[in-house]
């Protein structure tokens, strides 16, 4: 029996009887997903919370992450006693389509060659993501989720759920996130994504066969990427000039700063918990990611083609976000308002950039904390 | 005769018989300095304005540049009848130490080994650059210019003109710049380097041999650093999430976006007209720029170091300038007020990006236009 204390593991596989049909067109089956859960599914199901997590995150969102060791990712949101409070909710993350940490992606066997996909894997969307995460709730028997909630390419997800299963999401905490891609964001990816290819370790995405990983490309994609999650007063803060290890400068290319040596650390480290070819498939997915783009660009017309919006949102953004930033946020908050859906809108103080929705930020757990407790009392969910 | 209208390239040697001494304590001869000069020195010498360039600028402020057949740089601001005026003044730009425009830097041979310097080449400082400068005006038989004026790294050789050789600078014009490189612009500058560096054809920076050059590499490095030169909202006025030839996505790793086959461009005829080496070197230079730290970080005493500050200055931003926002160029108008110099500041409204500095910006050619015209009065140059 699961309890609140431990995160439990598991495993549910599409398989070619009922294939996983794509917005590109493409067929994909079977399809692994590997998700985490914590606490107790209650008797109605009705008290489920889904994670989706980022570009970089997994499934572990608690306890120890089993392929890396390190420490879940949202262990300051989620467990016992805290905003996703473990003792309450059943809390459940699966791994994205098209991840490495478990989930069919392109480092997995292509059935059809008995060989990895690298570049044959169909290239995905956020809708797919989604529409995979339904089929693994419909698998769980969970009709309505309580609550869907992520940060970034999460909130992209939790927004996609509130666009397509409306009925399935009593309430939406899309955090730090946007409802299209920027023009500046598809030009960062794409830096990631030439430098990924420039490496000749590479070869074409098919670099499983060759036991080799583009491993210099894939850090230098993650460094530029981790400037963009930090804020230049966080930057600022951490590292200023200040030297690492040494008095003066060593007139060399040596990390003589703390924040290259830092940002190498990123990238090395990087490397052996990442697949290269998953990162070019899941900053696709967030390039195309545009949730008016079907509805003439109205945005509203997105959350109400499917009659009136029911779901109840939370949004939140950060001030020193410039990645996803509050302008961004605030749009979405607009088409909610224009499509008559109760929602309610915070900017969070913070000087921790986009980053902040995974570290330690009071305001934004009191926010979620109040309209979670709230919407789980109209849920009758309150008390349990 | 010189004239007005047309440049005129020159070249200047230091000999062994004088090294140039630098910052890391080596000495460097012999020394060629590329230049490129303008309109006619008066008598007296008292008209020369010194333009120092950025990062992957070169001396080819006006005209034809005569390697890469492009337009000079620097068009919108200099010429007859232009702010900086070549009926007036007589402009002088020379390519930077470490450069590889006509200037000594990594890829000229190194007569001590008669093979191209590669990683042997001194790593050099903005004071360094501004030393040789000094050495080439010297050469001119220039006692004072009537201005130093440049933007980005152009507006750090400005203020190091300004505090090493005072009584050489009579007016002084930084742009978009600052007085010590941030931790995020360290931070984006190494990316850079690590993308050149992971590349194999660099080859430890002996690729001249190896009939190769790092092309993949300084690609993506420069595709990095473009980014920051624009503004999230000049991006997104210039291309949105506008598709390129194509009514679709294409769910593959094409360019779908234009702002992906912009960067593309740029990063693909970067390479052919700028040395992966000096780019290692330039961005060193930039990162080791700290005007102050010479003076415990109190950057007033950088310009009242060698006296009370004659030098008139005036000091340009741009509003959507990310990469040396007004923040920095304000930092430097504050220790100017505090070495009691006089000093205009001006923030120019502009949705351009860092970049502003070399387009069409009417309010700082105005701003300049005036400055200098009150400036030349007092100088005695007015009504030539």
């Amino acid at each position: 029996m699961a309890d609140a204390t431990t995160a439990s593991q598991g495993t549910f596989v599409i398989t070619e009887a009922q294939p996983l049909t794509l917005d590109s067109g493409r067929t994909l089956a079977p399809v692994k997903v590997a998700y985490q859960t914590q606490g107790v599914l209650n008797e109605d199901k009705s008290n489920a919370i889904l994670v989706c997590h980022a570009l970089t995150g997994d499934q572990y969102f608690s306890g120890r992450n089993l392929l890396t060791d390190r420490p879940g990712w949202w262990e300051t949101m989620i467990g016992p006693g805290k905003t996703l409070d473990a003792d309450r909710y059943f809390i459940i993350c699966s791994n994205v389509l098209g991840g490495c940490m478990g989930t069919t992606g392109p480092k997995d066997i292509n059935v059809e060659t008995g060989k990895p996909f690298g570049l044959n894997f169909p290239v995905i969307t956020i809708a797919d993501m989604v529409r995979l995460q339904k089929r693994l709730i419909d698998h769980l028997g969970i009709k309505q989720l309580f609550c869907v909630t992520g940060g970034s390419m999460g909130g992209m997800q939790v927004l996609q759920w509130a666009a397509n299963y409306p009925e399935a999401v009593y309430v939406a905490v899309p955090i730090a996130t946007a409802a299209r891609h920027s023009a500046q964001n598809i030009a960062f990816h794409e830096v990631g994504r030439q430098a990924i290819m420039a490496d000749p370790d590479w070869h074409g995405g098919d670099y499983y066969a060759q036991g080799v990983v583009p491993k210099r490309g894939l850090a230098v994609a993650r460094m530029a990427a981790h400037i963009t999650y930090l804020s230049e007063a966080a930057l600022q803060d951490k590292f200023d000039r200040n030297l690492q290890d040494r008095a003066e400068v060593s007139f060399g290319f040596d990390a003589d700063f703390q924040v290259e040596s830092y940002l190498r650390h990123q990238g090395s480290s990087f490397v052996d918990r990442f697949d290269a070819n998953s990162y070019l498939y899941i900053t696709r997915a967030m390039d195309y990611f545009d949730l008016a783009a079907e509805y003439d660009g109205v945005l509203a017309n997105a959350f109400r083609a499917r009659g009136a919006v029911e779901t109840e949102f939370c949004i939140v953004s950060f001030t020193s976000d410039w990645l996803y930033p509050t302008a961004e946020n605030k749009a979405v908050v607009r088409a909610l308002n224009a499509a008559a859906a109760k929602v309610s809108f915070v900017e969070v103080e913070s000087d921790k950039g986009h980053d902040a929705f995974l570290l330690d930020e009071p305001e934004m757990f009191t926010t979620l904390g109040g309209f979670l407790r709230a919407a789980a009392v109209r849920r009758g969910l309150a008390g349990r």
